[in-house]
């Protein structure tokens, strides 16, 4: 992958993260403002989190893209709301590449400062991926959907394990990168269509 | 503004924010201790998590007056809970007030730094006077008010805008954030008093 | 105490903390991934937020030991649910240890960093011991607790009074944690035996 190739599908998981966080603040009726910061927070939350944690400064700070790949995503929702109904299989698509690019840069960001076990860049691949969606949540005052529903986190975490395996088995970065974001998207992929789901939780 | 001025003004909307904070805890029926706490939260909140993402140390930790501010504030509500009914105009102007000043104590704080972009400053005033506001509805339990009502953080971004084109024309700092803080006060009054608010995302 | 003391009873307190994380999962039906993650944010969350405002790496990022503790803290409440209900005591005796153990290290760690008043150690103190429920009850979309019942956050306050009545006293470290511990486990052990409460606000 090169770096613009990269940036591309990185751009392609804001816009969908945003359109998830976009679309469910508007299911609560929230106004124009509102639902493009719930937006905003779902599609650059993670990483946010993470760079926090890491101590380094927030990836979209220096950095106006994400903004403006929010805003794009904001009037997607607001013109195209009829049609966006009927290409969300698109959308769920856009969603779960996102994911996988986001817990790779996640991944590669904590190997990147070369302080951190290799169990930590598994959590913050994770993080990056699923903690926007956490955030989101908490803002709308539901409960958090991944904790109870789909394989999502644990897919992340199923990726990192994979990066991880490719690492220590030699694999060059490249198909490092291919097998773990493929590996997170077909594990999503079948959970959601096989109804797939972790055991709940017994009282 | 000279330093003290501004300052006095701090703290009337620490003040402010924390009255909000300790009377919809009481709504909630917390505990003194809890009410307390999110007094508190509400009134350093939006700064706090201005200074993690700037990655400067906390305003508040090294200075007790913030502590002091919240517990007048926090006695008051105890104290004169009738009479603070019948002034709850004057508590909408200070704290409209506060928010005013910490949106320029934002702005400053940004563009002190001297790294980051405009639109970040203007990003970072937001936060710091609508994020206190969304915590306090976050530890609340309660659907974020800010998202749905009042022109509010939208006016904070309307402020860091006039900042900006006052900047651009040249304007000294005076100047700058008296049209700021003019702004602000102005747009929020006229939102509540005519009841403008943006249009609702419809699902 | 020495290191490997205060490393077991630290241990304990991140097990007890855990327990009830991944159980209030349970009681929302969460799933297997959802409760583990709970359970480690209940454990690890109060000393991630003080390490982010102290501005020093977060104490577990090179340590697995708290994602090992968390992991048997789930396989307990996995394998023994129904006899977890009957030593309910025994782990609110765990759980109230952890809790001094934890407000005695972040005033520790707080005043480590000699840059920082006392009373912004308390908080910090209070911070460790009680901010990690706090993110637990967001998470699960309840009220904080802590807020409202028992005498929880507020017994950390106490005891960080008494550990700053000790240093001025010039007692050694040995038994300003000991009376400081001491004095968390008491207040809390009588506030829920006796139900004594904090007033709670009236609107």
């Amino acid at each position: 992958m090169n770096f613009s190739f990269i940036n591309w599908v990185e751009y392609i998981g804001t816009f969908a993260f945003a359109i998830s966080g976009v679309r469910m603040a508007a299911q609560q009726r929230f106004d124009w403002f509102g639902a493009y910061v719930v937006g905003f927070i779902t599609a650059v939350g993670g990483g946010t989190i993470r760079d926090l944690l890491l101590d380094i400064p927030p990836f979209w700070m220096n950095n106006g893209s994400y903004l403006l790949c929010t805003a794009v995503a904001f009037a997607c929702v607001i013109i195209f709301k009829k049609q966006l109904e009927r290409v969300s299989k698109t959308i769920f698509i856009f969603d779960t590449i996102g994911l996988c690019l986001f817990v790779v840069v996640g991944i590669e960001k904590t190997l990147a400062l070369e302080c951190y076990p290799f169990w930590l860049a598994i959590i913050m691949g994770s993080i990056t991926g699923a903690a926007g969606g956490i955030l989101r949540d908490v803002l709308l005052n539901i409960e958090p959907l991944i904790f109870r529903k789909e394989i999502y986190a644990s897919a992340c975490v199923i990726g990192g394990i994979v990066y991880w395996l490719c690492t220590i088995a030699g694999f060059n970065t490249t198909i490092t990168q291919t097998l773990t974001a493929a590996c997170i998207f077909i594990t999503r992929f079948v959970a959601v269509k096989y109804r797939i789901g972790l055991p709940i939780m017994k009282e």
